[in-house]
C-alpha cells in the first residue's frame, strides 16, 4: 500500500481537505500513484493525518467528481486508470507506438456532438435530441454517434463565473471585441494548447469563431477560389459538405496504413489536404508518426501546400501515452490547426479556434480582419476563466470518467455477437464499429435494428461518395457490400445500452 | 391637467405600484397622456387613489426609468416625447411623408457599434473603447460615431434571466440546435418584427446568426458566384469589404433623392442592391416611398434580382409616425432583411438575423444547411426571454431618452458653429454631420481637432473608392475637397459632449 505522507499547513488559508486533495491529486498527476492502486482508507488516512475523517471522506469526494479515483464495493478507493491528463507535462517527443496504439492498446472516447455524417438539415440532431436520454425513457434507443452526456456538465460552476462576470464593472465586456478574440482568451488557449497539445504558437496566430464551419468558411477567404482539397475517405462529412460549398475540387483518398498518401496528394495535385491525425473520423485511426512527417515533408515541397489538422477530440483519450498535435511537428508553417470546446464542454458552447501560420495569417489581416469575432465576449470571458480556474480539466477527467464506464459496458455486452461481427473502433471516441462477417448489406442491418426499436448508423453515410454526394469515391459498406454500422453510447445510460444491446442480438 | 381615473384592483395579485405603473404606461402608449403632459404630483395621485404616496413614487421611478416620464425640477413629472415604442400598433400603411421626414422633422438615433468605416483591425474599437466614456476622464474626446452608451444596460435583468436558464433542468440547452436557430427565439423575432416593422414572414424564414458579416457569408453560399452588387454611395464600408472579399463586382451608385436611382441599377447590370432605406448610413437619409417602390419594381423584372434591406437602426427613431421596413411592402418575394441586436442591446450580443424570401430559403435549404448556428443555445434563450418579457422594449425606450439627452445637448452646443458649417444628418442616429462652408478640406479639419485633443470622423472613410479601397467611385469630401466630418456622440458623457465641442470651437 503506498505511503501516504502529506505535510498539512494550517496556516496557509487552504483547508485541510484541499490540501489532502490537492496531495492526492499531485501524486496521481505525477504517476507517484498509478492506476489501480489502492487508497488508504479514510479512517486510517485521517487518524494518520490527526484530521477529522469527514475532511478526508470530503477530499476523496472531490477526487472522485473529478475521475481521479473510484471506490470499489468491500475493497476501497482505487487510483483511476488515466495517464493523459488534460494538463500535461513532458509529453512532447513521447512519440513511440502510433502503430500499436491504433491496434487497439488506446482506448479513445470522443464527445463530438458535430461528428456526424447526418446534416442537422435531415433532422438527425433533432431526433437524436427528442430521442436522447435526457427524455427520460425513449420507445427508440437511439446509438448516435454525435449525442454526448450532458449529466456531467458543472452547470452551477457555470452559473457562478456567469454570475461574476455580468457585473456593471464588466460593462466593456458589452462593447465590440477584437476580431480575432480577446486576447486573454487566445493566450489562455495558447497555454492550454501548449501543455496538452505540443501546439507551439503565439496568441496572436489564434483566430477565435463560432464553430469549426465558421472557421472554414474564414479559411476559405484566406486560401482562396478553387483550392484542390483532399480528405480522408471515410471522413467528417460536414467538412466535405463545407469544401464543396466553397466550390473548391475535393478529392477523396481512401485510409490506407493509418492516412492518406503523400504519393496520390501529389498524383491528384491537390494544394490543401484536411487530415484527423490523432484520432482520425469515423475509423479512429491513430495516424503514425512516419506518415505524419510524409505529410510534412508534402506540404513543403510547394509554398501554397497546407494541410489542416482537425484535432476534433484530441481531449478524449485514456489510454498509452498522449499524442501530441502533428503542428508540434510542423517547422515550416505548413499546418492550419483547428480545435473546438463544442465536444470537450457542450456542443452548444459554440467556441472554435484556428492557429494559422505566419504567412496564412498575413493574408488574414490584409483581407479578413474586417470580419467581426463571432463569439460574444462574454462567453469568451466566461471560457477563459472556466480553463484558467482549472474547471475544464476537472471536467474532462470527470467525462473520462463516465464514458469509459459506459465504453466498457458496451464491449462487454457486445461479446455475444463477435461471432458474427468484427469490432473495432475502439479508438473512435464516443462509438464503435460493428462490421458483419457474413455479408449482410448495411440496410439489413438497419432495418432489422429499426424494427426492433434501436436506431444504429451506416457506415456508408461516411463514404464520401455516399449520402447521394454526387460523387462515387470509395464510398465504403454501401449497397449490397457486407455493411458496418457505427454503435454510439454518449447520449445513451448504462442502462440504455445494457437494453439496446440487447434488443440488438434479437434483432441480428 | 389630466385626470387620472384608474381601477385600482386588490385582487388580482399586482401589486398597486405595478397597477399605477402599468395603466400610466398605457395612457402614454394609447396617446391618451401625450408628450410634455404634467403628471398629477406623486402627493395628489396618492391622496387621490387612496395608496401610501411611497407607493406612487415607486411607479413614477419605474417610469422615469424606462424612459416614459421625465422630472423637471419645480415643476414636477412630464410625460417624455416618443411617438414611436419599440412595439407598435397599427403603423403599417402608415406611410406617408417618406420626404419630409427627410427633411430633418424627425430625429433618428442609432448605437450601432459595427456601422464603423475603420475596420477593428485598424485599432478603432480599441482606441474609441479605451478612449470612451467608460475610463472616466479621458485625455482625448472621441466623437466616435461607432461608441454606443452602455451605463444603461440591464445588467441584473440580464443576469437574472441568464441564472433562470443556467439550471440542469435547461441541460438540453447545451446540446447542439437547429442549424437556423432555435424556434422560439425565431417565433420571437417574428413576432417582434412583424409588430414593429411590419416585417411579412414565418419563423421558418428566419436564419440566426452571430453578426451581420456572418450572415452576409451565408448569402453568398445562397446568392452564389460573381454576383453584381450595387451599393449606395457613401454607405457602410464594412459591408462593402465583405462583398469585395467574395469576389463580388461592387458598383457603388451616388445616393440621389432619398437613394438609388433603379435606372443606373439597369444601367450597370445589378443584381442584387444593398440598401438602408429607413436610415442610410452615414447620411441619414429616408428612402420615401416612391423610390422604395421603384427599386421593388426593378427588383421584379427578373428572377434573380433581390434587395438586400439593411435595417440596422430602425429602433432608434424618437420622431414621426414609424417607417414599416422595405420588406413590409415586398410581395413579390424580392427583398432579403437583415437586423440585428448589436446596436438596440450591446455590440457584444453577437446576434443578427436575416429574413429570407421563399426562393432563397429553399436555396439555403439546399445547400446551407447544414451549417452549424453560431450562436450559442443559451445566449439565444437568454435573449428570447428578455424580449418576451418586455425588457428588450423598456431597455430601448430607456435609451431613447439618454440618447435623445445627449442628441439636444450636441446641437445647442454646435449653435455657434453655424456660421462655418453646415449641420445636418440629425436623421443619423449617434452622430451628426459637419459640412464646412469655407471648402476647409476634410484633412485640415481632421488635423485641428486632433490638436485640441478631439477626434473627429472624416465623412471621405464611408465613401466607396475611398480610404484606399482601390476604386474611386464618388467618394466625398476626398482631398482637396470642401471637408465634412461626422460627430458621434453614443459614448460621450454630457459633460464631454460639452468640453469636446469647446475645443472644437477653438480648434477651427
Amino acid at each position: 500500500m503506498y505511503d501516504m505522507t502529506i505535510r498539512l499547513q494550517t496556516d496557509r488559508g487552504i483547508s485541510l481537505y484541499e490540501q489532502i486533495y490537492g496531495h492526492i491529486k499531485g501524486e496521481i498527476r505525477d504517476g507517484k500513484l498509478l492506476a489501480g492502486e489502492r487508497l488508504p482508507s479514510t479512517r486510517s488516512l485521517a487518524e494518520y493525518l490527526q484530521v477529522a475523517r469527514s475532511t478526508v471522506e470530503s477530499a476523496y469526494g472531490q477526487l472522485m467528481d473529478e475521475g481521479y479515483i473510484e471506490p470499489r464495493p468491500y475493497k476501497g478507493y482505487f487510483v483511476c486508470p488515466m495517464e493523459e491528463l488534460a494538463g500535461l507535462e513532458g509529453m512532447q517527443g513521447a512519440f513511440d507506438d502510433g502503430e500499436r496504439r491504433q491496434d487497439g492498446a488506446g482506448r479513445m472516447f470522443r464527445e463530438e456532438g458535430r461528428r456526424s455524417g447526418f446534416p442537422e438539415s435531415l433532422g438527425s440532431s433533432q431526433d437524436t435530441r427528442s430521442r436522447g436520454v435526457r427524455d427520460g425513457s425513449p420507445a427508440v434507443i437511439d446509438f448516435s454517434p454525435v449525442e454526448i452526456d450532458m449529466s456531467g456538465f458543472p452547470f452551477s460552476v457555470w452559473k457562478k463565473i456567469t454570475r461574476n462576470i455580468l457585473t456593471d464593472a464588466n460593462s466593456d465586456l458589452f462593447a465590440r471585441g477584437e476580431a480575432q478574440g480577446d486576447l486573454g482568451l487566445r493566450q489562455t488557449i495558447c497555454r492550454y494548447l501548449h501543455s496538452s497539445r505540443g501546439v507551439d504558437c503565439g496568441p496572436e496566430q489564434i483566430i477565435i469563431g463560432a464553430g469549426n464551419d465558421y472557421l472554414l468558411l474564414m479559411l476559405e477567404k484566406i486560401l482562396g477560389r478553387h483550392v484542390p482539397v483532399a480528405m480522408e475517405n471515410p471522413t467528417y462529412i460536414r467538412s466535405y459538405q463545407i469544401f464543396r460549398s466553397f466550390a473548391y475540387p475535393v478529392v477523396a483518398l481512401d485510409m490506407e496504413q493509418g492516412g492518406m498518401q503523400p504519393g496520390r496528394l501529389r498524383e491528384v495535385g491537390a494544394k490543401v489536404a484536411y487530415v484527423m491525425p490523432s484520432h482520425q473520423f469515423p475509423t479512429g485511426t491513430v495516424m503514425p508518426v512516419g506518415r505524419r512527417m510524409e505529410l510534412l515533408r508534402w506540404a513543403s515541397g510547394e509554398e501554397d501546400r497546407y494541410l489542416i489538422e482537425d484535432d476534433y477530440d484530441s481531449e478524449f483519450r485514456f489510454r498509452g501515452k498522449p499524442i501530441p498535435a502533428l503542428q508540434s511537428l510542423d517547422r515550416q508553417g505548413k499546418v492550419i490547426y483547428i480545435g473546438t470546446f463544442s465536444k470537450s464542454i457542450a456542443p452548444a458552447i459554440r467556441v472554435s479556434f484556428m492557429v494559422l501560420p505566419l504567412p496564412l495569417l498575413k493574408v488574414y489581416k490584409r483581407d479578413c480582419a474586417f470580419y467581426s469575432c463571432t463569439v460574444s465576449r462574454i462567453d469568451q470571458r466566461i471560457l477563459d476563466e472556466f480553463i484558467r480556474d482549472g474547471y475544464f480539466e476537472r471536467h474532462l477527467n470527470k467525462m473520462r470518467k463516465f464514458y469509459r464506464d459506459k465504453h466498457e459496458l458496451l464491449l462487454e455486452k457486445l461479446v455475444p455477437l463477435e461471432k458474427r461481427f468484427t469490432i473495432s473502433g475502439e479508438n473512435a471516441g464516443l462509438h464503435l464499429l460493428l462490421r458483419t462477417k457474413e455479408n449482410v448489406p448495411e440496410g439489413e442491418l438497419l432495418a432489422a435494428a429499426a424494427g426492433a426499436g434501436v436506431r444504429v448508423y451506416g457506415m456508408s453515410e461516411y463514404g464520401i461518395g455516399a449520402s447521394g454526394e454526387g460523387e462515387d469515391a470509395g464510398s465504403i459498406g454501401k449497397g449490397g457490400k457486407p455493411g458496418a454500422v457505427l454503435l454510439g453510447f454518449g447520449g445513451l445510460s448504462l442502462e440504455q445500452i445494457r437494453e439496446g444491446v440487447e434488443r440488438l442480438e434479437k434483432a441480428w
